[in-house]
């Protein structure tokens, strides 16, 4: 099943080329990135979003500034790149793959620092080609592993994006109803719109459109509706940060599904790579949760809804706690309760 | 406390003067109705909405069609009368007040039979203005008991509109809670966007920075998130229709919230009139939901966000099972579990 888009790649020219995620999806339009200051604003300003692809972009754009640094030693340029590592952390706080793609690139560097300084910027290119090759196949493995938990037929709630758009390509979440409808499976979709910032109505409602999955958009809100109609078999999300104990960040509104689903009796599975897992992190109380502008809520495309004055929340992540988490699905196998167990045993880490 | 806005009364002139919906909070704008075929477009189209207000609007509606009927016999005008009714009734199939109020004008009309023709309408548009005054007074008295139940301080959660914008004024969840505000208690509110018409960003936003009382808009699907944090001690929302069994029809998104609040421990209370009980329903699975057009769904003000191609669904309303609601406040007193027996007794039919 091809996508027929392409996420984030090289150009000809060694820049990077990216869907503008911003503009979908009423333009398809690409972006250009010359620099990694133009990668670090594509990363704040959204226009690259999904915790595994800014891990991408970051790689990519941390190794695109190596060929430009100027420097006498190994110990200057390595201290050059380690800053423009920095800039990129801070551009997004939740997900925990930027800064696990930008240490990951960084090591590479340490690894190669007894070579010609001139031959390591593309040595690092070629890492970050290879992280890039490396999330398509392991969200083929999430699909694989995931879609043996999917019933058939099988009504399947997704939250926000965890699809092609949201790593190199596939998905987590959605490449798991990707692999279910490959293995044949009769799947229908409810998609969440997505508030505040509709990635839901955007960007999923598009890629299942294009890969020929029935979809059905519905508001926030409607998500219970369903359930207690007894329409919703199966929820599949994304994660942008999980701690060692399983508690899951992932996009605001994630937490509520979750509830919903246990009232329904309705199973609940997260799907992500491995490099989603914080394992320095106990507990979901330890992840930063981000708080974007209020003008998300009162504005919608620029128009602006609410009352002028109004004050608005706007916490872009929630945690779901463990205990309402059916399975984590990962490239490497499903980690199961208890996950303070499962997850250091797939992470390689017990 | 005023609320320096009327949502719907009689012009000098003998029109129906609304403050149109749809166009707040952006413009104050009032639409002036000269037939009753027009206060039903105005009750299809939303610019009034919320179930006491569209009693009230048919309620007057149908006093102002009276005068024009031409009938030789009572029976003739009877019989234009309960058309007009039904051609009112089939704008909005869930909140049952429209019925109530349509049925109380066609039996005051009946009452009158032995007046001459002549001096029915008159009457008529007098019962119509004294249901409009009688509406106010028992939205006060809902406040009254309401606000009772809500602690000092409060964070108070509310869920669509149930304001003054809702009924003739002061409005019934939201009448709570000006009640507490005017008893002195020390409350904020956190004000559910209500997607996909967004009635609580745009009116109850509104209603409460008029009212000078502190809220914060968020987006629908972070209702979990801040009751999770502990930042949410109540939730008030108004009613459609209330079966015999106390399930509730009210605004698509009441029953996962009503979920939530039950996975949180906190109180979940529907605040209505008795004219929105419906003793001949027994349950909620007799309401019937009106589906209404998806491109509410796929649109925001009249913009496109999601792919064209995509299917939405946008039930307008969903049902609260009796179980998840602590309570049922009317102006008559507040109703508790069983509620067949409770509100049989308070609607004086027990």
């Amino acid at each position: 099943m091809t996508d027929a888009f392409v996420t984030i790649d090289w150009t000809g020219t060694g820049t990077i080329r990216l869907i503008d995620q911003t503009r979908l999806p009423l333009e398809e339009v690409y972006v250009e990135c010359a620099t990694v200051d133009e990668v670090a604003r594509a990363i704040r300003t959204m226009q690259v979003r999904g915790a595994p692809a800014i891990g991408i972009a970051a790689a990519m754009g941390l190794a695109m500034a190596a060929r430009t640094i100027q420097a006498p030693t190994f110990a200057a340029f390595y201290a050059a790149l380690e800053t423009h590592g920095a800039d990129l952390l801070r551009t997004r706080p939740t997900a925990v793959n930027l800064a696990w793609a930008v240490r990951k690139l960084l090591r590479a560097a340490q690894s190669l620092r007894d070579l010609p300084l001139a031959e390591i910027p593309g040595r690092l290119i070629a890492e970050a080609t290879a992280m890039r090759a490396e999330d398509i196949r392991i969200n083929r493995a999430i699909g694989a592993h995931g879609q043996e938990l999917v019933p058939d037929p099988a009504r399947i709630l997704t939250h926000c994006n965890a699809g092609g758009l949201a790593t190199a390509g596939y998905g987590t979440a959605v490449g798991v109803i990707r692999a279910a409808a490959e293995a044949g499976k009769r799947v229908r979709v409810w998609v969440d719109e997505t508030r505040p910032l509709l990635q839901g109505a955007r960007l999923t409602a598009w890629e299942l459109s294009r890969a020929g999955i029935p979809a059905t958009l519905i508001t926030d809100n409607m998500a219970g509706y369903f359930m207690h109609r007894g329409e919703v078999d199966f929820v599949v999300v994304g994660a942008d940060r999980i701690a060692r104990n399983g508690d899951t960040a992932n996009k605001i509104g994630t937490y509520s599904v979750a509830v919903l689903a246990r009232a329904h009796g309705i199973p609940f599975y997260v799907a992500a790579p491995t490099s989603t897992l914080d394992l320095s992190v106990n507990g979901g109380a330890e992840i930063p949760i981000e708080e974007r502008g209020p003008e998300e809520v009162t504005e919608i495309g620029g128009r602006r809804l609410a009352p002028s004055g109004i004050r608005a929340a706007n916490p872009a992540f929630d945690v779901t706690p463990a205990s309402y988490i059916d399975g984590i699905i990962t490239e490497r196998g499903v980690a199961r309760t208890p996950y303070d167990e499962s997850l250091p045993r797939l992470a390689g880490d017990a």
